[in-house]
């Protein structure tokens, strides 16, 4: 079965956008290097270092269904109508939008999004690519892994990855770590006590 | 000339300590290997990872002096009158205390502080071990490097290292990475504009 990990770009500081969502400081990375790392859509097509992009590559060709929340729907338009992962969406949300796109499922709960994107992912990992969605999942124990692209910048404000936790402290393992151009990818894996 | 150097061990969501400014959360890292470091005093000799160990020792090599806030010195009841670094410390506070330990300097500013441990230090490195005194040498420009030990855990509260920055966005160059146990070593240099 596969891994449910929560994965996001992060500032030094904990940082995941900026106060206006803003991204622009912490996705550098998929964008400052020479290798070509296609997605399943034509406006995103990454170019990264050569660590990042194997990084990448490997952690796409893994990745079975993607979960997250309703604000990350809304900012992004629904991606387009398709994801750059190219995988079935499940949207965490307690209304759904009128106008539902075919190519995403919507849920109630975490915990119902999750097993919408477990049964879809088969064999394959689930991504959780909300803060808020990654924070529930954690403390409802649905978490696996967390990987952070830890980006070398001080946002000083914004948006906290890891904010509200109730189960914390949560101790992890690892991490394996690839060092990229402009990013550390930290692959933790959460203990189980 | 050395260079002023920002380090501590940090949660993966920030802190440098709980909210009763624990550390056992975040200082195993120092005591879970077979190899000794040892200190300047008695009461703290590490035993560390090897990978841990070298980074240690060099790093401690390239002490100085060391800047601390008036509270940590405080906690800490000063040291109990030595630092395990075996360096000079200057103490930032407004108020010295009244029975002023001879080891200790005391400062009325970050500036002022981080120039009596200039000085003190020669042509070694300068280390900045509180927070909040480490966030206002950022904000002064003079801070040139950010050593994380940042440690495989989430606190979910307590006393962040990075807040009320006002100078960020602060981009940093690096890191260089060690890899220890319970523990992953990032020394970022902090890039000047």
């Amino acid at each position: 079965m596969g891994k449910v990990i929560a994965n996001m770009s992060m500032s030094l500081d904990g940082f995941i956008a900026d106060p206006a969502d803003g991204i622009d400081q912490l996705f550098g990375w998929m964008g400052n290097g020479e290798v070509e790392v296609p997605t399943a859509v034509e406006w995103a097509t990454f170019r990264m270092s050569e660590a990042s992009a194997a990084y990448m590559r490997e952690s796409m060709a893994g990745v079975g269904a993607l979960v997250a929340g309703r604000h990350l729907f809304d900012i992004t338009h629904g991606w387009g109508g398709t994801h750059p992962l190219g995988v079935p969406v499940v949207v965490v949300t307690h209304e759904p939008p009128a106008d539902r796109p075919e190519t995403f499922t919507f849920a109630g709960s975490v915990e119902a999004a999750v097993k919408l994107a477990r049964e879809a992912a088969g064999d394959k990992n689930v991504v959780v690519a909300s803060a808020k969605i990654a924070q529930q999942c954690l403390d409802a124990g649905l978490l696996d892994a967390i990987h952070v692209d830890l980006v070398p910048v001080l946002l000083g404000t914004g948006v906290r990855w890891f904010e509200n936790l109730t189960t914390a402290p949560v101790r992890l393992e690892g991490p394996a770590v690839i060092e990229g151009h402009g990013v550390t990818h930290l692959a933790y894996t959460v203990h189980r006590s």
